[in-house]
C-alpha cells in the first residue's frame, strides 16, 4: 500500500527533483518592490510599504483593519491580549493545532484548555464543545468559569486546519452562550472563505501568518485582523512598544512589544498578495487533481473542503482509513526517501511534555486522527503541471 | 543660547533638507543580496543568508556564536531566559535606558530593579552599585537576594548608552561578588570596543539590534551573542519554537518562540556589515567635528567616549551644563522646528507609569542627566560633509 500511494504522488507530481511540502513562488513584483523599498531608505516599520500591504490585506479579506506583525505567533499573542486574556485565564483551543496557538497563550501566563475536533472539518466540534462546557462550567457575574479548576475561561481560538474553515456559525452560538471571546487562528487560511465571508472576520480579533511555508510569504510575518476600530488602534500601539506618538519625545504608557513588520518584508508581501488569486486557483486545481487520483485507492481518503467553505487548500491531506492507520510511518518513510516530502499532522498538544497537564475534554476524535493524517506536496506550481 | 546651538548644528550639517537623527545608508550590496535571496526562494529563517550573516557578525565581534533574531528586544528576552531569569526574579538595569530593556524583563514576569549611572560614561556606576548591594542584599545558598523584597536578584543588564561602553571590568567584579549573571544590552554598541574587545563579549549572553535607526540595519532585527556553545545551541532551539530537529515530524520539548530572523532581512544585514568599518570611520569623524564645533559653546559639553573605549558614536549627544538645563525644551523646539532633528534622552524607566513601583536605588545622577542630554543628528553620511 505505501507503494501505491508513492506511485500516485509520483504521477501527480511528475518530477525527478525533490518535491517539498510547500514552497513560495516569486514571479511577480517581488524584486521590484523590495528594491524600491531599499532605495526609499524606509526599510523599517514606518515605511510606506507597511501601509500599502495593510491596505491590500484589508481589501482582500474584507476586514476593516489589518495590523502587520513580525509573525503569526506575535499576531496571536497580541490578539489574545486585545480580547482581555490575562495570566491564569484558560483559553480553549483544539488539541490538534500547530504549537504557536498554545505558545501564544503561554506567553501571557494563561493556560491552554484543549478541545476536540470534528472529523468532517478538522476544526472544533461545537456540538461536543457545548455539551462539555455545560457540564464543567458555571457563569459567575456573566463570566464563564471552569468549575474543576476555578479558572476563568476567557477566550476560544478556532484554528482553520490546513486552510479549511471551522463551522463558525455553530461556534459563535456556543461562544455567545458562555460569553467567551473568539480569536480566530487564521494563520493557515488566507484566501479561505466561510459562507462567502473571508476567515478572520468572525473572531473579535484574528491572526494570519506569512511564514515561508504559507500561501504567501514575507519571509517571516503575520497580521492582526479586526473590524473594531478601538482594538485596531490598540493593536498598533502595543505592537510598537506602546510609545505615545510625539515627534521626538520618548514616553510609553504600558508594557509593549516590538512586533511590527519591517517595510522590507511588507514590500515582498505586497507583491505576493497581488498573486494570491492566481495561487489559490492553482492550489484548488491541484486539490481537484489529487481528489481524482486518490479516488481509486480505497485505503485512504483525500480531505475535501466542507460544503460551506471555499478553501485555499493550503496543505493537502490524505486520511488513512481506520484499518490502515498502522501504515502511516511506512508511507512517510517511503515517500520522503523517494524525494517526495510528506509529513504527519502535528503531535497533539496534550501529548507534548509542557502541555500534558493542561485541562482537556475527551479528545478521542483528535487522537484517532493523529495517526491517520498525512500532508502531501501542495505548492501552487504543482497545479500547473496537468 | 538655543539659537547658538541651532546655528552650530546648521554649520556642521550644512543642508537645507530636513536632517533626521539617524538614517541608514544603502550603497553596498544590499539590492544584489536581497535580490539573490528572493531568487534562491529561501527568504525565510532557514535561508543561507542567515548563516552567512551570523558568521560575519561572529567574525566582526569576535564572539564565538551569533544567533539572529527578529529584533533586539527578542534577543534580550531570550538572553535573560538563557542565564536563568525566572518569574518574580529581580533584574538590575540602569533607569536610563530604552524601554526594551525593561520590557524584555517584564515578558518573563521578572521585575526590573533600577540602578544609577556614571556621568562620565553614561553607563552603570559600579562603585555606587556595590555600595548599594552591600546594604540591601544577602547571599542565600550562593544566590543574591534583595532583603527588602525577598526576591532573588538573578541578573544585571549593563546598557552601552549611545554606543559608549560601560566600564565592564568594574562591573564584572561586582557581579562576581554577588553571583549575578551579566546580560549585555549591546543594542546600540555594534562596532564599539572596550579595552580592545568588542562589546557583547563580557556578558554570559548579549543582545544587539539592527533596527532601522541603528548603525547597520536589517529593517528590523537583532542578534544574540555568546561564547558558550551550550547556550548558543539553546538560543537557536528556543528561538525556533523549540522544535526537535526531524526531517518531517513535529515535536517540541519546551515553550518556544518564533524569533528567528528571516533570510530576506539577513541578506540586507550581510551587505550592511560589509560597510560597517566605513560607517564607523565616518561616524567617528563626525563626532570629532562636533567636538571641535561645540568647544566654544560653554553652556554645553559634547559627550566624548570614555578613555578605555573606542566607541561607534551611534548617537551623538550634548549635555547641558547644570545651570542651563531649563533650556532643554527650548533647544529641542528650536532645532526640530528648523528641520534639524534632536531629541531628549528616554524618559527614565521609573518615571513611566508601569515601572514606577519597581525597586530602585538612589538615582540622582540619572535624574540630573535626564533633563540635560540632547541627541543630535548622527547619520554616517554627515561625516562626509567636511
Amino acid at each position: 500500500m505505501p507503494n501505491k500511494i508513492l506511485n500516485k504522488l509520483k504521477e501527480v507530481i511528475n518530477s525527478k527533483d525533490f518535491t517539498p511540502l510547500h514552497i513560495p513562488i516569486f514571479e511577480g513584483n517581488e524584486i521590484d518592490y523590495v528594491t524600491d523599498c531599499i532605495k526609499s531608505n524606509f526599510v523599517s516599520s514606518v515605511g510606506e510599504y507597511v501601509n500599502k500591504f495593510e491596505e491590500a490585506i484589508s481589501k482582500y479579506t474584507g476586514a476593516k483593519y489589518a495590523i502587520l506583525t513580525v509573525n503569526g505567533t506575535s499576531a496571536l499573542h497580541i490578539s489574545l491580549l486585545l480580547v482581555g486574556v490575562k495570566r491564569d485565564d484558560e483559553v480553549l483551543m483544539p488539541a490538534m493545532t500547530f504549537i504557536a496557538t498554545a505558545n501564544a497563550v503561554s506567553y501571557i501566563g494563561a493556560i491552554p484548555h484543549f478541545v476536540d475536533v470534528d472529523e468532517k472539518t478538522l476544526g472544533i466540534d461545537s456540538k461536543k464543545l457545548d455539551e462539555y462546557l455545560s457540564r464543567i462550567c458555571e457563569m459567575r457575574n456573566g463570566e464563564c468559569f471552569n468549575k474543576n479548576t476555578n479558572k476563568r475561561i476567557k477566550a476560544i481560538v478556532p484554528m482553520h486546519t490546513f486552510g479549511h474553515p471551522v463551522d463558525m456559525d455553530e461556534l459563535i452560538k456556543v461562544a455567545k452562550k458562555y460569553n467567551i471571546e473568539i480569536v480566530e487562528d487564521a494563520a493557515e487560511s488566507l484566501g479561505s472563505f466561510y459562507k462567502g465571508v473571508h476567515t478572520g472576520n468572525f473572531g473579535k480579533v484574528s491572526a494570519i501568518s506569512f511564514n515561508g511555508n504559507k500561501i504567501i510569504t514575507t519571509g517571516g510575518g503575520g497580521c492582526i485582523l479586526t473590524n473594531d476600530e478601538e482594538l485596531a488602534k490598540k493593536a498598533k500601539h502595543i505592537t510598537t512598544t506602546a510609545k505615545i506618538p510625539h515627534p521626538y519625545e520618548y514616553e510609553h504608557d504600558t508594557i509593549g512589544y516590538n512586533y511590527r513588520m519591517p517595510a522590507l518584508n511588507a514590500a515582498l508581501g505586497l507583491a505576493q498578495i497581488e498573486k494570491l488569486p492566481e495561487f489559490i486557483e492553482k492550489k484548488r486545481k491541484l486539490a481537484k487533481i489529487y481528489q481524482n487520483f486518490f479516488k481509486d485507492i480505497e485505503e485512504v481518503e483525500f480531505f475535501v473542503e466542507p460544503e460551506y467553505a471555499k478553501s485555499n487548500y493550503w496543505l493537502n491531506a490524505i486520511i488513512l482509513k481506520e484499518n490502515n492507520k498502522s501504515l502511516r510511518d511506512e508511507i512517510l518513510k517511503e515517500t520522503n526517501e523517494n524525494g517526495i516530502m510528506t509529513r504527519p499532522i502535528w503531535k497533539l498538544m496534550h501529548h507534548l511534555e509542557m502541555f500534558k497537564n493542561c485541562p482537556k475534554m475527551d479528545l478521542s476524535v483528535s487522537e484517532n486522527l493523529e495517526n491517520r493524517i498525512i500532508n502531501i506536496p501542495s505548492s501552487a506550481y504543482l497545479g500547473e503541471k496537468q
